[in-house]
């Protein structure tokens, strides 16, 4: 029951951050600066908060950033920042997606960390180029892939891992959402904009915002490769430009001999009643596993032929991958900024090891550019899937 | 709160029922029986309970039939039956799928109504047939697609015709089941043997034997109509001979204009974990419904833009439909057999109607012979898309 | 999986029974007689189905009872019945409380076994003076704690006999339902005006309706004994004259030198959002239990330090007894009327076995005429020690 | 959807702060420094994290303080930061309870802001002394009844405030956890030593460590005031010498003429399978409410006569008192460190008013001294009216 503030590191000393993105009005900014905060490994110095400069200098006064560290674009930003002695060692982009690329380009440039937002990039072509810029620069690359950070998809993980299922054959993901079953586009809600405007968003629409996060976590879940898929997308709101509906089946790459696992993957941001319900289903021949982003505390274990069994973050069951990144005992429920939170204390770890050249601990996690690439190419897989009738493409 | 024993008819006089299959070791049969009985309005009066003739007579021994109406075939049955003044009216058959033609045929062709067990037939011609002799007969057809007796079904049924969850855009629905994860085929286990023998159960085996009542409760509950699929069905059991999971696209058809309903059909039975796990969600532009079959007292109703409601059967915002076919109070859990139950009552009403030449009530419902047609086209669908690597398949 | 219909006896032949109250208007006589016909036991042949004799006879012609069995009062049913052939073996007795007493002594005296609705009386003398009754006839005594039916309430049963939970410490119970939250006696609801009548409920009301049940319920899961209690009864709707409201302190009694088990029962006709909400919980030294009557096949088991296990009726983890007691395959929920047609299996099992003098099988579990009076003397303790200020009153 | 990081402040810089208690081993420290972090309104600069120098010391490098202001006592920190010109502005005490009363009285001497864990002291003579002089002081004191920081719990308290609920009638808590089921105190275990010993803890147990939240919750949300209670407590593992199970029976003070609330409150440790199961329901005449802590973005509200309504954290039909207290959006869970962070952050904002002479917004809420005193007030009754028998005690 007693645990240690075992999340609280500070025998290093905390991480200087900047930040591309996040100025008033933006969600997912004010989420970055909590997740950076909670375990007190990061400390935000600098700011390129707004792309409109009164509204970037207006969004760092408000964040008590020093105002010569808050700046009207992220290239005046990198440029100052490498050149001072205590600059940003790591920037976090939390832009809309068609920034991603050129943005993350220039803090790899000049060694500086990247923590940025999901999807990649808008397009498949920038998320290759920026995958060989991370793979030639020194600094790291860490894709905020924030679910994977729950403790109990680190347990689901860490069982399938074990064969506690088996060989596994079916995995069902399905990320809902209901924010956008009307034009809310039309309204001028600023997250409703970018995110069904293809010039800042890409091609996909909810196969890219929340359909990506749903394919990964069922490749982090599982630890299998997506080899090809069939999808069937929609954009059932008049006017809508890109999909908000998006029905896809998997399959999944299997070792010679086997019989390959298959799937379905449902994202919507059309189902009235669902908020954020990302929810993996995970079957094998020994065993099932159910998850559930809107109570994710729980993890339901059902080996066949057994009970169905609860287990709880921090409770009797839960193992070592878990207990890692808990911070509090079970039955006090953590969440979504837990879980994000989680993400930039690996990033932290994993830049303290590769500022003191030490090795990395096997155990600490996080997507990497690689995920990212593999997202984008799955939403234009699925568009192009779409386009040709549902015919099965392969990744 | 307090309701009176509406389903107990009885001023009309029992309607004398046989059986065809059903004896020793049958789970259906059994289930059959109770929801004859439910209700009060059939009575068991003779059984062609097994092709083994020793074995029909024990059996009809233990239910306390007249030995002179247990009889060794559904033929003997049907002759000797007709040519009775007191001789059945109705006959439930419940044998595995390959004998349903057959012997329906044997009993439609002399006018005694028919209560069949789904899927109608083992393949698509012979389900063909059998409606053209159901057309013919005067006896009625009703097939027992029994899920669509759960008062929350005809719940979500009534909201959907009214209007509640506005135009339909997403259906997707499933029925996961666990028993078949390994290969109990193997051990002889009876129920195993003929599920998965395409000899006696057609070319599906998972969808043929959940599948349908997924298919059916969907379009039963939307009132929509399946225009194509596009399925990827597998064996994973080794040696399996017809599928044991499928993952389906749907497409339904569409008014001129209008956008078409999509969904997706998941069926399992090596899903550890999942017994009986058939769960329906539906989304218009106006809200959505969600229903799940093993605490189906329940209904979720997600109007866009307000809070979820949850609706019980005989509680504060179930209407007529559901009141009419339930039993007892709210929070008195009804279950499976009072569904089943429904079924046998409703066919009672049409039976009385057709007797007496009255029209009968409109709100009475049941399965026909039609929607056990479309239920083996399906079936036969999803093995052709699968077959064909997925391509869509018109119905 | 496959599962035999266990429960359809017939072997046997149906047990002649006639009935009590139950005519039109009454919600619990519908219920005994599903229950009763579920399993095909008994045969419903003559009925006093109302005091008010045209009710009577309108409601016997409803039921199908032959005319000349169809009595305008208990009293000549007994008599008349007694002295048939083919007269009744059993009676179900579903009138107010107050008409028990002297409806029961009326079969009893004859030989007639009485299945009897709870609470037993409406007062304790007359409870003390039916189990003489019942103990100097011939006939057996059946009363309708109908909850003990429920499979996975055996199978709580059971795991605590076979000490799965340790040594007993907290046995926490309740059961809310919401239907008296306004004054509904004042709009002439029949359900409503006699149960808070005193003059045909007896001194408890909420306590009496249902509060017995609770109570019922933890003394046959846990086998415990209730000592003492202090209780806190209310009256919240203006004018109603028996409680709608109870909140209860329980001590069981204990061996010498053990610490006895505590509990709470808390019952309640005036909780808005809950319909029949019994629920019942227990922890031991070594794990514990949750069951609700809302959802009654599944069954929470929860031993020390491992996590919790959800047990499915006919699923793995449940034993003999809820099988015992099962109709149907686990997923499919069997409901309040299975349950209660199990009372009325076990009657039936009871009555054959007293008929030939054989010996009852010991897994056969009904309520007797002792529950009975333990019942009404809950009852006036609750009242005894609320009109005391809640002072311990000894059982 | 899109929401602001409304709980960073920053316009105002952060409140210097330091932490008794708390160190290396300590489950509650690291929880609060958590707590002071996440909304970026504090910033930890001083330290007696331990009541042994040497580890004081440690725990003071590992959280990256200053050496210097690592201090090996309370009254050392109190003393010398009192004298520095920037020293600490607030405190948070995060001893065990026997420490409250003489380390809050240090700072609160020195117009220090003290944020205090519960309960307010070991016993009722202490809580009051400390009310005096909490009262006398200019400085703020903040008790972290920290559940009161859910936005659910703002939403159902809000909700009781406007009336949907109508006259309360029933108001049923508890708070039950089981890693007490054993005698974990006796294996050495930190937090179960501490919180089973009267030395340290005062006279209750479980009644202090989890019961005055359940009752501060209830009281909190329901704006009641308890006026007496019935208590049976017991200490169910042998040798246990604190009552680790409660039941208790609640009477609230009504108006003039009206019918005052009653209400039951059950804590235990010893319940296996519960973990922080803190729950709320409360009746009135109009409707009900439902909440429980291991799931707290879900509130239950049960309007009479409606269908049950699930109100989602920043969803549909939650009002302004739980936007105010949310970060993100509905669907994506906050959990306990966030409701922790709240009373923090509603700290800092009493704060900064006292510090400016501006009105407080009338909308910050948190536990006082006030509430302190009646929770330490309320074990003191449980345990007297226990060894009364069950005697009703006034508070």
């Amino acid at each position: 029951m007693a645990i240690e503030g075992k999340q609280e590191a500070a025998r290093q000393p905390r991480i200087r951050l900047g930040m591309v993105g996040g100025g008033s009005g933006a969600f997912i900014g004010a989420v970055h600066r909590m997740a950076a905060r909670l375990d007190d490994r990061f400390e935000l110095v600098a700011g390129a908060l707004s792309s409109t400069p009164d509204k970037a200098a207006v969004s760092g006064r408000e964040l008590g950033l020093d105002p010569v560290r808050t700046y009207g674009s992220y290239r005046d930003m990198a440029e100052t920042e490498a050149g001072r002695e205590d600059g940003i060692e790591a920037v976090s982009i939390v832009t809309p997606n068609h920034v991603h690329f050129e943005a993350a380009r220039a803090f790899l440039e000049r060694g500086i960390h990247v923590i940025c937002d999901k999807p990649l990039t808008s397009n498949l072509a920038d998320a290759k180029k920026l995958k060989t810029l991370a793979d030639e620069s020194d600094a790291l690359f860490i894709l905020t892939h924030n679910y994977t950070g729950y403790p109990m998809v680190r347990q689901a993980r860490e069982m399938i891992a074990n064969g506690d299922l088996g060989r596994l054959r079916v995995v069902n993901v399905e990320y809902a959402q209901d924010w956008l079953t009307e034009a809310a586009e039309e309204t001028g809600a600023k997250q409703a904009v970018w995110r069904t405007d293809p010039a800042q968003s890409g091609v996909g629409g909810s196969t890219g915002d929340i359909g990506t996060h749903a394919y990964n976590l069922a490749c982090f879940v599982t630890g299998l490769t997506l080899e090809s898929l069939a999808a069937d997308l929609d954009s059932f709101v008049p006017g809508r430009r890109l999909d908000d509906n998006a029905h896809v089946m998997l399959r999944f790459a299997a070792e010679e001999g086997e019989r390959p696992a298959k799937g379905m993957l449902w994202c919507s941001q059309v189902a009235p009643g669902n908020e954020n319900a990302l929810k993996l289903r995970v079957y094998g021949d020994k065993g099932g596993l159910e998850w559930s982003q809107e109570n994710p505390n729980l993890l339901w274990y059902t080996p066949f032929g057994e009970p169905k069994r609860l287990i709880t973050r921090n409770g009797a069951g839960a193992g070592a991958a878990a207990a890692r990144v808990s911070r509090i005992p079970g039955g006090h429920p953590e969440g979504y900024l837990e879980a994000f939170a989680t993400i930039y204390s690996e990033a932290a770890l994993a830049i303290h090891a590769k500022k003191s050249g030490s090795e990395l601990d096997p155990a600490v996690l996080y997507p990497s550019v690689d995920d990212g690439v593999k997202g984008v190419a799955f939403v234009e897989a699925c568009v192009e899937s779409s386009r040709k009738n549902g015919v099965w493409v392969t990744l």
